[in-house]
């Protein structure tokens, strides 16, 4: 059994999104086991379990995660995560990873393969709510799917997204009021709030967004509102309802699980998509242990090693 | 982080009883989180995920253990298991622990916990089905908490049960019939099977029975009548429901869950129990992850550490 670290280091974007591309894709045919992740509830926090096999990538494991909003306070992220990978023949484990920077690549891969098949516009500008780690990864991840002409950014203090910007390499980037970064072709919300702050009057006809934030109960980032004049496609169903940006609206009677236009699978492969140019399309992202799975056959290659006597 | 191993070595078998009975207890009371185990299957086995929180041993993690029966062929142990500790304040990895050997010590610590509260005898005659590594753990836990005159041990093949009983230190040990072996005060049943191998007439009234081997959907060791005749003890309805002893049963509409007398948690705080003398009482054991949680805390204190760099 080996211990791997740093596999991030040098990770090919590109490459993560085909694989994570492809896992939804599975996903879409029905080709993976992925019972919906469980939630261990910590005095300040949580740690969500999240088993998985994908058998097109010869591929099995387990992905813990942590969310703690209080960390950084402690100098510690407030998302930290392990991946455990199980040999298939045999189920001996065969690898314990550090999944911290792999967790913000693989939500990012999945959010740039959801705007790649949503966006009617390959030449996009985007609209950023939230100037933390996975926003970050969210722009990464996106120019290598769509052409990013420019990236509106929104934080609640203004000199995040002036650092924000100037972390970004390449692109033209600037800190915006609320309303004018969702006016954008792409909006991307990565923030942990439990009330909307995206109201729909500043949702124009046409706008791919990427509901990324919200992945417990109790979170919630958009007006309700949108999601009824919106098609709202789900990484998964069950992890949508329990814990994804439906779930407030679901819980309060105001959405419907039935009104879900179908998941991102679904999209991948075909099935399903967006039907017109002026339609909102959303992509309620709750994060899937096959993306976590898809990302470390990658990493699996990479990084330091250290070897661990087992069994 | 540290990755633990070889923490089993000198690990006192009365302190893991004692730990696992004390978590029993707290989920008698209803104060563990513990969602049931989920299983992967894998082309020639399968795996389990399974997290906890245990706070009165201010301790939460996720054991993940496969099972693979054709893995001695290969060299490997059937069962093998790691265990992942988190912080509880912030979520941060703190421990990997090789869980193989803890995971045959805490499932012997139910056993033994079962039989002390359930069995109507405290000098008991202790008959053995089956002569795996589980059996062992069961002779070795139960002798720290009822007196063990006698042990009979049955296994498919003779020569197994002499080795067996040649590998037990001051014990009265000796190979039997399966009905011989049937006829003790506490009868524990290890096999792997998926059909009954104990048939209702070998069984005595007063008996206490330990129904251990089966812990997947499809596996079965007890003709179906036993059940109906005695009170059926399990340490998880929902878990024993899906996977253990009473899953066939159930499936086939020939038992019900409504017949249950109890967990062991409600046992261990004298909420439920035996009855008379004369009844037979079944423990049914799928394995639950606090008490992987239990032995995990008393395992951090012991065996080699590797130092392994984290975030």
């Amino acid at each position: 059994m080996r211990y791997l670290t740093d596999t991030e280091r040098g990770l090919d974007p590109k490459r993560v999104n085909d694989a994570v591309e492809a896992a939804f894709a599975d996903h879409g045919r029905g080709l993976v086991q992925m019972p919906p992740k469980t939630y261990i509830i910590l005095p300040a926090g949580d740690f969500r379990t999240m088993p998985a096999y994908l058998p097109s990538q010869n591929i099995a494991g387990v992905k813990i995660v942590n969310v703690h909003p209080q960390n950084p306070g402690r100098g510690l992220p407030t998302v930290m995560a392990l991946t455990v990978i199980l040999d298939i023949a045999t189920g001996k484990p065969e690898a314990v990873i550090n999944a911290t920077p792999l967790t913000d690549m693989r939500t990012g891969a999945a959010g740039a393969i959801a705007a790649k098949y949503l966006s009617p516009k390959k030449e996009i500008v985007l609209g950023l709510i939230g100037t933390g780690r996975q926003a970050l990864a969210q722009v990464e991840a996106t120019r290598h799917t769509l052409a990013v002409g420019e990236v509106r950014v929104w934080s609640r203090n203004p000199v995040h997204a002036e650092k924000f910007c100037a972390g970004i390499h390449s692109l033209d980037c600037r800190s915006a009021s609320l309303e004018h970064a969702c006016d954008c072709d792409v909006l991307v919300t990565t923030t942990p709030s439990t009330r909307p702050i995206i109201m729909d009057a500043w949702i124009s006809e046409g706008t791919h967004i990427n509901a990324i934030g919200a992945d417990a109960p109790g979170k919630e980032e958009l007006d309700p509102a949108i999601l009824e004049r919106s098609s709202v496609f789900v990484d998964d169903p069950a992890q949508a309802v329990h814990s994804g940006e439906i779930n407030v609206p679901i819980a309060r009677g105001i959405y419907s699980e039935a009104s879900l236009a179908g998941t991102l699978g679904e999209v991948v492969i075909g099935k399903k998509g967006r039907k017109h140019p002026d339609e909102i399309t959303i992509f309620d992202s709750t994060g899937l242990a096959i993306q976590d799975l898809a990302i470390a056959k990658i990493a699996l290659q990479q990084g330091t090693a250290i070897v661990l006597p087992f069994p």
